[in-house]
Order: C-alpha cells, then structure tokens, then sequence
C-alpha cells in the first residue's frame, strides 16, 4: 500500500504564514483509577483544555499501531509525520540522544555495555554487576580520557545509565552494517566487529581498533574490565520537516532527548525552557520566526513512571493554563496530545491510544471534555499518530486537493 | 502492509444476485452552522434517510487519508475501492473526463493552456489573460477545423474552462513520459515534447506534431497565440469492477466526470437523469440488468461549494424521497454516502470524514440520526474509503471466507 507523498503533490506552498503549534504532554494517556473510574485526565481540573475542546475537533490517537508501545523516538517521529516502522532510528543513535548528545547526520553510534572479562578475556559478567552510575561515570571517563582517535575520525563517549554508555564516531563516509560484539552469553570472547557489506568494512576496521584501545586502557580495573557493543546505527538523516511539510519549525523542550528526535527532522533547537512555564514565553519569543512549534512537557510522563497517580493529575492541571496562554498567541491551529500513554497503574510506557485536540476554525467540535473517554467519539475518530501532521496541515489550509 | 486483495482469494462468484445500490450524494459531509452547531445533513429534515439509518450500519467516512481533500477523481475511486494512492489518473485523463470526454483504454491525454507568446515566439502571459468561455470556445473551434491528423492518430480538442483545454490522441502504442512545453515562465519560448523515455518517442513526435500545427492555425489571433501542454497522460484501463468483484455494474449519473469515472473502472454508462428524481425510475429501468448501481446526485457539493448553507440542507431534503423508492425495490444493500466532504462554510471540498449508512440483512444498528454525530458512533466506526466495497460486498453475501 503505497502512500501519498509530501511534497510532490499536495503542499501548498508559499508564506500564507498559519501557525500550527504542537504541544506534546508526554505520556499523556492513562487508565481508571481503580476507584473513581476516571483516567488521570479524565480526574484532573483542566478548564482551559476544556473550553479549547469545546471548540475543537477531538480523537483518539493511536501511537504507533494498535498494541505496539513507542519509545520517545518512535513516539515522536510519528506525531511529526515520519512513519516509525519506515523512519528508523538505530539503538545507538537513540541513545546518543537521550544522553544529549548533539548528533550529526553521517555519526556512527553504538551502544556499550561495560562488562566483566576474565582473565582469559572471555565474558564473565555482560552487565559488569549493573556498577552504581558514579562507578560507570568514573570507567567512561578514565577511557575518554585516554582514547586515541583512529586517523580521520572523532571519537565521542558517554555514560548512560548503570552498565550502559554510548560510543559515536564522527568522520567521512561511515557505515552501520556492522555486527555486535556482544555474544549474548558468558564464558566466550566478545565477538569482532565484522562489516556485513563491503562498505562498511573501514568502519569495522575504525570500530575495532577503537574497541581494542578500551580493553587495553581497562586491563587494570577490578570489575569494569571490558566493553560490549551493539545496534551500531548511522544516522543518515531524514527529509527536513521543511522539505517535507514547506514549514520552518523550532523544538522548545525542556529534555535532551526530545531536542534530540526534533533535530532529526530537521528542526531548529532554540531556548531550553527552565521550567514549564517558560515553554510559552519562549514560543512568544520566537513566534514570528517559524511556522511550526514543537513544545515539549515531560512530567506526565514522568509521574507515570513514578506509579504516582495523583502526581501526574497535578502535572496535568499545571499546565492548564498554558494552553490558554498558547491560544492568546492566535496560531491557526493548536494541537494538544502525548506521544504515548504512560497509566501511572502500569508506571510505564504503553500502547493505548489517548486524547488529541485540534483546535482551527474548520474544526467539528463535538460535546465532551478533554479525556480519553470524551475525545473517542470525536470528529478525528481514532487515527493512527503518523497522520496527525496530514490533519494539522489540511485545519492549517496548507495542504492541496489531492487530484483533480 | 499488503492489503487483501482480489478476487484471487475472496470474491464469491456465482449468480446469487444479489444486488448493491451505492448512493453518492456528492460532498454530503458538512460543517457546524455557526449558530445551531448543526451540520447540513444534521439541520435537513429526512425522514426516509433516518429511518433507514435506524436499522442500517453507520459509520463516519474518511475519503482517501486523515487530511487528504481528494478531487472527485481520487474521492469516487476510493468509494469504488481503487485505492488512489495507488491508482493514479493524470491531471489530463481527469480533465478529459472533465469535459465529458469518452476516453479510452491507450488514449493519450493532456492539459493544454492557452497562452499569449509574443512575435517572437516567447511566452508572454501563460495564460492568456484568462479569456472568457466564449473566446476560448471559438479559438478551440477554429484549431479543431483547421488541425490535420498525423498518420495513425485520432486528435480530439475540447475546450475546458477559461484559458484550459485539453487534447486526446487517440491511436495505437501511445505513451505518456514526456515533458511538459509549459516552461512555467514568461521571456522563453515554449519547451520541446520530450520522451523521457525510448518508448515515449513515437508519442513525442506526434504530440510535437500536433502542438506545431496549433502554434501556425494560431498565428493571425491577437490574444490567444499559443497553447502549453501539461500533465500527459495515458490511461491504461483499471481492472474492472466484473474482474476485480465479480460485479457487472452500471453508472447512473447527470454529470460527465462521474460517468467518466465509473468507465474508468469499467462500469457500463446508460441513461443520463435529466433531473434527480430519474435516477429512480433508471434505476428501476436497468434493475435486472446489472448486480451493482452507482447512482450520482450532485448538487450537495454544488451547493457547498457555492458556500449556501441552506441551498445545500435542500438538496439533502430533495433526494430524502428517493431513498425510500430506491429501497423499494429490494436491493440487498443499499449505501449512502458522499466522496468527500464540502462544508457550506469552507466553500470548497475538505478532508473532514462524512456520514456513510449501510442497510442490508446484517447491519448492526445503533441509535442515531443519518448525521456526521449519529454516524460517528455507529458500527462501522470511522474508516478509509477504499474499505466501503469490501464492507459492502460482505453485507451482500458475496465475500468468501479468507483463509480455512
């Protein structure tokens, strides 16, 4: 089933200047406190959400796929329009992202598990006995510091979390097609870097000697003794939401990880919001610049993690009145949801679809709050997250007919 | 994601003649009337239509994709279960049938403009002022009189609308990749037919032909000196309705582009209505002749395009009888739908999903009015219009079983 492309036919273009902004309140959706019955949402005082429902065109958003499960990267990449099971991004470049790092199109990133190997260099703990995150900083660090670059590239370390790091190389004409050195058991050696096409035997030759350094710079730990890599991802870079869409379009997000995914597709990153609040303070500033906002709010997400039901309603009700104070601001079209589910009851990430409001003045408003259960019957009915940016750029006039 | 296809695995064949009318009201789904927040279909009274609903299977349509405004084109071949994604009618194909033109399976058609060039030859204003119908009909006139076709062809000229026109060659082998001579500028002279492909060669050089003819027949005109080609097209046949579904089939409709559509995909054309109430008594007329009616009402969407909220509530009103009488007659399944939404007060064809009833021996009804509210909540949910054929064929018993 092919799909219907942008741009070649469909993106009307030229300046009409109509704001769309995307307000993400990560992990938004939610499930029925056991006694009220009522999802996080649906129990939270939100009367700006509210009266912008009133007025808008309502759904319910399915992330990915029915039962599938995003991560940030996935989640995100479908509400911008990039079809996640089309638009991949490799283990290692994702996690390049969530610590931060600032990666380029054309990067080489893996992912490391600092492990245990015996004396014999056979693989005696593949997680080094998960090291508290000051040991794991510590290791990285001591490697960071005596690593030699192979010649023509730059090597890039970080620690993640626990046992986890990530390793990016930063030079000309790199390739993924590379297999893990992580055999997946105890009691053998790491596997080589082998190049699984021609191409990318450099990079396997550049990966291994850089792997091989780490051993050595190792050899003297107690624990920590060497390194495991795998989901080698080079990041290619996608179509530009400007190529794709004709919008220019910042990121204003609080998190690493989010300013991140936006710069994959192309996105400015302007301005790292202090607190929350300062996500409409800096979407004022920069409103006249660009066509498209991306605003990032986190902690639903997080407080859903946390298993912290009343937490995350409260998260909710603080950013009420931001939502006013966006619409002050006169977009064309303001779209609220989440790039997931995060229930507190299941303190984690999870596949049910979840509120979408999309407020233009072509949209069919229906009566219902702005929840799970009122957004259901909505005009959007329930869609597939890839097709959210089509919606948003057809109440944004900004679309052509589709054939004649 | 493949898609279930046919007939190989599920078409029941086998004179069980069961019969399917579909009801196109064109542009039936609408917009909230600012003051009632009723849609037209919502504020029309129709009886007939709410009875039927009330033990039909209702769902809310969405033409081709979420935020795709489809053309009549892509919107009818989505109801007829064409994909449009997939199944593509160039620009000059869908302006042939436009105009009303018989095209047929080989024909090669284009868009032309009629074009002022200077003495020069230079294009001067591409689209010749925009002349009035009249002038654009007599310059169109005077080309078809004087125009000798090459060898092998048949040349057809009509004349569209303003500055628009559109030509068919008519012959053996014809192929369609080739360059448009619009340079899409002024200053520079027209832009040569090139193949752009070794096939397309043939077809280069009669077209070349024919366009130097246009160019000398003009060169006594004031204003319309010239014509630009664009958008060539070759219509190579869409597998049949018989094939595809096992339906022999037949287009009732007042309009040239709707019975140009339905021959697209091989539906038998007889008996144009001189008014909507014929559509019935045709109906009725050819009842035993075919298993599958496409019946076309038009005025819904003239209507909202004319931006008369009230113009279109009628037209609803007026065709409410006829859905009785039509019912009358026994089909197995009768549907009523539109191909895409045309809201009073967006005064052009939208994307917004629309109200689709299905009544047959196995609907599942719900409690509702035939409106986009009532219909939002009903069985069917909110689905892609490319699915209404295979939801329709299943209602008339003339799906098999998918796999054992």
């Amino acid at each position: 089933m092919s799909q219907i492309r942008f741009p070649d036919a469909l993106v009307e273009r030229g300046g009409e200047g109509k704001k769309i902004v995307l307000f993400v309140l990560d992990g938004l959706g939610g499930l029925p406190h056991p006694e009220s019955g009522l999802t996080e949402l649906e129990a939270a005082k939100t009367p700006s959400l509210d009266a912008l429902a009133a007025k808008s065109s309502l759904g319910a958003l399915v992330p990915v796929l029915p039962g599938i499960t995003p991560g940030s990267g996935p989640g995100h990449l479908s509400l911008f329009g990039y079809d996640p099971a089309e638009y991949i991004v490799g283990r290692g470049a994702l996690s390049a992202l969530g610590v931060g790092f600032d990666l380029q199109p054309g990067d080489l990133a893996a992912r490391l598990n600092l492990a245990t190997l015996d004396s014999q260099g056979l693989v005696q703990d593949r997680r080094a006995g998960r090291p508290p995150d000051e040991e794991g900083r510590r290791v990285v660090e001591k490697v960071r510091e005596a690593l030699v670059p192979p010649d023509g590239v730059q090597v890039f370390l970080d620690h993640e979390k626990e046992h986890r790091a990530v390793l990016i190389l930063r030079g000309e004409g790199l390739k993924a097609d590379l297999s893990d050195t992580d055999p997946q058991d105890t009691g053998v050696p790491p596997l080589p870097v082998v190049a699984l096409d021609p191409e990318s035997e450099r990079s396997a030759g550049l990966m291994q000697n850089v792997l091989n350094q780490i051993q050595v710079i190792l050899a003297d730990e107690k624990v920590v003794t060497g390194v495991l890599a795998r989901g080698f991802a080079a990041y290619g870079g996608f179509p530009s939401f400007e190529d794709r869409y004709g919008l220019k379009a910042v990121a204003i997000a609080q998190y690493p990880m989010y300013r991140g995914v936006a710069r994959l597709v192309g996105m400015d990153v302007r301005g790292v919001p202090a607190e929350p609040t300062e996500l409409v303070s800096l979407l004022e500033e920069y409103f006249d610049d660009y066509d498209f906002f991306f605003l990032h709010f986190k902690y639903t997400d997080s407080r859903g993690e946390d298993g912290d039901f009343d937490a995350k309603v409260q998260a909710i009700e603080s950013v009420d009145p931001l939502v006013g104070q966006i619409q002050e601001l006169g977009p064309e079209v303001l779209v609220v949801t989440g790039d997931h589910s995060t229930p507190a009851t299941y303190k984690a990430h999870s596949w049910h679809s979840l509120a979408v409001l999309m407020a233009s003045p072509w949209a069919r408003p229906t009566a219902g709050r702005f929840g799970e259960t009122g957004c259901r019957t909505g005009d959007l009915g329930t869609f597939e997250g890839k097709h959210l940016m089509t919606l948003a750029l057809a109440h944004a006039s900004r679309l052509a007919k589709f054939g004649a």
